[in-house]
């Protein structure tokens, strides 16, 4: 199945790399992505009931509001999943609204699995024709890099992306991604998925990472250069979550440019007004670019 | 959410802890899971159409022929999800389908996050009343074994369970699990899963860890003792993968009383006929009480 579509286009990906595509609204927009994320008390504070229909209303509105401004959107699964499978087709509703709206989506999943198992979560995410599929998708390496390949290359083919987890900013998570001293998981995550790039032309690569805006000086402490990486750098924790866009400049410094600021609670807080998740939206990213 | 079902009955656990389940149904029966795993070639090999009504025939049909012989059935998620909406509401039915016929359910999920959003998972695969509820769900440590609290702490109120990625036989994998030296991420979270099963009295603590059949060595050059985890060890592997009875006794030694070897392809392979399944999972059964 995974072969299908683009067999019956002799193997032409289907559209531009998700690397460049992504350079380009990063350009375009700034370098902000708004994270979708129906929590029950978002939910609540919007009017609207925890259920399906409740959480259509509220990702439908985002999408509607935020579409035309920033780079990216992300969708928080767990969130979808909650409710079952009622939630994963408002999930699907919500990815191809993103997609009619012109705006690029990153399906915040966190999957990871061996062998046929991860090709069946990569035929999920990033098949075309799949009913979930997204522009990208995030994935979690305990099971090691390489072990997430079927994505990897299911991506490459349909012009999609990854974003694989590597340092963040949660406390408890060093107690794996900073274990290894100078040749840390974090590090090595850094460096596979700079190799991975190599295989991509143009500014960004599709295979992104995932660290965490609040991580003062960990890259320093584990000696983790992203510069190679030549992968967008998605990083949760602008605005509620306590970054500010100079922390961005300073954690990031040289990767900067390819820092995918990720903003959910600040810019979400604001609904359910269109209007007034707009101005979240354009004020945050008027502060990324003043930066 | 999480806590309303326990809350109307006054914080009373609505069940016996999971650890306790799963500990009479293995003595009972034996130490065998089933994985149920619709493969695209499976499905083919069955005379099913890769879709969800081939999903839900396949599935079903493994539930009604080894409920009564399995201590435990393992849906594969990714092959639901890999379906869309559609998809995860075949597991859902699954999921109810098995525990009406009396066996425990291992959502084999490999979830895993941070704070809301974990507790979002928690909520997902753990709450009673969730449609997507199971008895057990396994989970990702790569963001830190502490990052799954939601989880843990739902699964003690609930009486469910869940097994966390430890140690895994793709090779792939070490160069996570095995960084670190004689303090690698996998015995950190063999440890952490230790310390964490001191909550639940019993033989068994509903904290398992998934720790693959055919790791070989694996256990003995990182020095880690399964013994104190003192919950269940989910070891797939078993048949088709390449280990025997005796490979999961040699592997295991001490710890093996804990092992729950779970076996898919083998047994699955014998379908569509019930009879025929039931066969290799006894004869699987078999092999297991043989050794």
């Amino acid at each position: 199945m995974p072969e299908s579509a683009s067999s019956r286009q002799g193997q032409q990906p289907a559209r531009e790399s998700f690397g460049s595509r992504l350079a380009a609204a990063m350009a375009a927009r700034g370098p902000l992505c708004v994270g979708i994320d129906p929590h029950p008390q978002l939910l609540a504070d919007w009017g609207l009931n925890d259920d399906a229909a409740g959480l259509e209303r509220f990702s439908l509105a985002v999408v509607e509001a935020v579409a035309s401004l920033a780079a990216a959107v992300k969708p928080q699964v767990a969130l979808y999943e909650r409710h079952g499978s009622a939630g994963m087709a408002v999930l699907e509703r919500t990815l191809a609204a993103s997609a009619e709206a012109g705006v690029l989506s990153i399906a915040d999943a966190k999957r990871g699995d061996i062998g046929s198992t991860m090709a069946a979560y990569a035929d999920a995410w990033l098949r075309d024709g799949s009913s979930l599929a997204a522009d990208s998708v995030t994935l979690s390496p305990y099971l090691g890099f390489e072990s997430l390949r079927p994505a990897l290359d299911l991506a490459a083919q349909h012009g999609r992306g990854v974003f694989v987890l590597a340092l963040t900013s949660n406390p408890e998570g060093q107690s794996v991604q900073h274990v290894g001293g100078r040749d840390s998981v974090a590090r090595r995550i850094a460096a596979a998925a700079a190799a991975e790039n190599q295989r991509y032309s143009g500014a960004l690569g599709s295979v992104g990472l995932v660290v965490g805006a609040t991580i003062g000086s960990a890259l320093d402490d584990l000696d983790i250069d992203l510069g190679p990486v030549r992968g967008a750098i998605l990083a949760p924790g602008l605005g509620a979550q306590g970054a500010t866009p100079a922390d961005l400049r300073t954690t990031f410094g040289a990767a900067y440019p390819t820092v995918l600021a990720t903003s959910s609670r600040g810019i979400l807080a604001a609904g359910p007004s269109l209007a007034a998740l707009r101005s979240a939206t354009e004020e945050t990213l008027a502060g990324l670019r003043e930066d």
